[in-house]
């Protein structure tokens, strides 16, 4: 589709400046944009690239001044280009309407309306799956699960029985939602004995699970992501975990067993959080922390052992010269006994 | 089901302290029970809880005290809890009896008695399925896999060919078992050939392994997780690694190729061990850690790089007063400038 | 099959040191290999193996040195060892060559010669599959995926819609190709509103990935996996991360959000990259690293967060000091304070 600049501030919101007559074919990221393309600034590392671009108009911020170029400026670049890719390209084609004939429905399955489930899905009995569900091959979903309105589970997840799926949730490739909990109890010999998992997994409104993550079921009670939650790939939630509402976490993040994190948090990426912890709402922590004890709402944390950010920033700083800390130590041991032994030897 | 607490202490064999005729109808964790459930008491931070919880029995060690209590001691409350949980809640719905027609078996296979094999399972050429095996949904068996009686394999497993998987092993979903190791000589082009990984993975009886895990074939020989091992969710265990009897690994830990884990160690989650390493047998392993040299018998570990636990907990310590160290240095230095200046002055 | 010394030494152009006429009837590891096998040396850290081991043969350097023992000393022992193992073990048994009739096809899918497709395969509309190409049981391919011809695409592997996969790509078993990139525009109300994620991954010629890896699709435009590049299992690649060629990456890294890895770089496991980065080529980066800015070509870095390699060691060389630097410091300190005392006092 085509769209003049005119078009595209006018449906923005935005103010135009430069010519409302270029006609847009496409989006392209800022670095990588040709002539006839429309890009967006929003993180300022990418600025220098705005003199450079060979994108036909790019969408900033409301203050941006850029001598020469097509501008669009917006309250928020991100926002408003991501509202563009939609314009622009067609959603991924979903799974046909309708059940596939090589789809396996077991006993009092009940289906809603507008459901598109894919060849090679199991679905155990007494299963429910709301209206206008998408399920991609080779999706596994075992008894008594239920699955609200909208979700969209792709290829290769494993639902085990008795999870709670909300609605408009997206469960990306090969995540495994309602895994046995890893519990032991060790006997006389040496060995463990299996704690039976009876408890079940929670997933609510408008959540969406990364590509091979592994939510385990709860011992007793439930493991629970509360809505609105976006996992990346490859997270670890062990058993009985809350994830608060509108908490993000990234990518190979772990938390161990029984862990409360709070609403509206950010954790980044390889994270991990020993068990039996809280974290308060709103809180930040930093990329590979290691989350040994709870911290209060708010709270901003990194490192290993994760301490106050500014702490840690600081301590590294501080560690960077730390070698040169022990020599200045070294001659100052050496100065001293000189000092000392002068003094002696009055 | 409802139980009176003098049929639980009975069960138990525990000692009552209180109320013999109080119905049970059900477990919780003591900080969710409602009255009429029963909980336990196991690790200490949770003792807080105990005078609090709204639970109408507790589970807890021969020792404790808790006035005004409905009290059943035990000698382990957490195994007699997990008990409870087998009597109190059905077990999970196993895949019905027999070979679903939507499974695929290739010629030669043999099956045992008992089996449940589920819908959209696919097992390939001369492998041999056990007693009482259960395979959910989208298994992928390779050929000339062997599997004991009694093991449980759930949804999207892919077992690969020749692998040995013992009796009453549990594999979570999703889990790889025989991928091929990671082996590349350098070619003179800059480039890398593949090295054939011809080995096999063999998996020894009552071992469980988590959701999302990958354990690679050997190059040669075998890769061996011996009997009673228990690994978490999404661990990885590189080509002709052997873990070690009775060894527990948490979640998002990584071995690397040849490394061999001792007996009845417990490695916590997201370590990572260089490759062609030895753990001696009842190590212990910290949270996060990087194992980058061998250790003998009954290590405690921990930090990264890995150093012996109390070495690295005073280490952390010290870590913390970095900053402050460097001030004071810092002004002793400037001290002791004053003190040679005006010795020099003399 | 058998061979005798003579033959071998001549099918890898080898030097003989010792009896020609041995018969030589497998493979194995120096530490384990029995008589009647043969054994290689290529990692020094084995050479004490070297006197002990019952293998008949060894392959070795040029310059090695072993008296008493069958020698063929070769260029490369360790390429050569691999070559043995395509001469004594057969590979691996492919898929059933046809298309199974538990396969499901897509309207106008293109299916190349000689192509092997397993039983609960799924592919979707107009995508092509190339030539000689191995598919296993329920892998799920997109609508528009096209994949090069020799490629072999293990179990439960989904490669989602547009996806583009070169020739002689290996993809082992649950890995995931193409999942929605981690992009959240924040919302008014504290949510967080889905990005589009409207781009692709392309996957160039000669490319293995491995077990349960995710590797996300872009924003706009395609995450890119340049030829030759290997990566291990769990391995985590965000939206828009190129890989250069023949970059190979160990276990359970992962990668943010647009960062570029150069060329023939070699990465370690459990390594973590920032987004937006920029890794020259030739770099190493050492196990469970952090790294937080872009680096130059040729760079060698480690650590926590990630700094030239040698500065590193130096810092956990003195790291491990710190206490008794501490303990230093506090004893210059009283000895300062002394000498200063005494010199007010005179």
């Amino acid at each position: 589709m085509l769209y003049r600049t005119l078009d595209l501030a006018y449906l923005l919101e935005g103010e135009l400046v430069g010519d409302p007559e270029v006609v847009i074919t496409g989006l392209a990221k800022i670095e990588e944009a040709e002539p006839g393309e429309l890009t967006f600034l929003a993180n300022p590392k990418y600025e220098k690239y705005l003199s450079e671009t060979r994108a036909s108009a790019v969408l900033v911020s409301r203050e941006q001044l850029a001598e020469g170029k097509l501008l669009i400026r917006v309250d928020d670049p991100y926002r408003c280009f991501a509202k563009l890719l939609s314009v622009f390209y067609p959603p991924e084609p979903l799974v046909e309407l309708g059940v596939h004939p090589a789809a396996v429905l077991g006993k009092d399955v009940t289906i809603g309306q507008g459901v598109r489930i894919a060849a090679g899905v199991v679905i155990g009995a007494h299963s429910v799956i709301g209206d206008d569900i998408a399920l991609y091959p080779q999706v596994s979903i075992g008894e008594d699960v239920t699955i609200g309105a909208g979700s969209i589970i792709r290829a290769g997840v494993s639902i085990r029985h008795g999870v709670r799926i909300g609605c408009r949730v997206i469960i990306q490739d090969n995540a495994v939602i309602g895994s046995d909990g890893f519990g032991f109890a060790p006997t006389q010999d040496g060995g463990y004995e299996k704690i039976p998992q009876v408890g079940t997994v929670i997933i609510e409104d408008d959540v969406e699970i990364g590509a091979g993550c592994t939510i385990d079921r709860a011992t007793l009670g439930a493991t629970r992501i509360e809505s609105g939650a976006k996992l990346d790939n490859l997270i670890q939630i062990a058993h009985n975990v809350v994830i608060g509402a509108n908490t993000v976490i990234a990518a190979q993040t772990g938390i161990s067993g029984s862990t409360k994190i709070g609403k509206n948090c950010m954790i980044a990426g390889q994270v991990g959080f020993a068990g039996h912890l809280t974290l308060g709402d709103r809180s930040l922590v930093g990329a590979q922390s290691g989350v040994s004890k709870s911290w209060p709402d708010n709270s901003k944390i990194f490192g290993y052992p994760a301490i106050p950010l500014g702490e840690e920033l600081r301590l590294q700083a501080t560690m960077r010269k730390l070698p040169e800390l022990a020599k200045t130590l070294d001659r100052l041991v050496k100065k001293v006994e000189e000092l000392s032994a002068k003094r002696n030897a009055q």
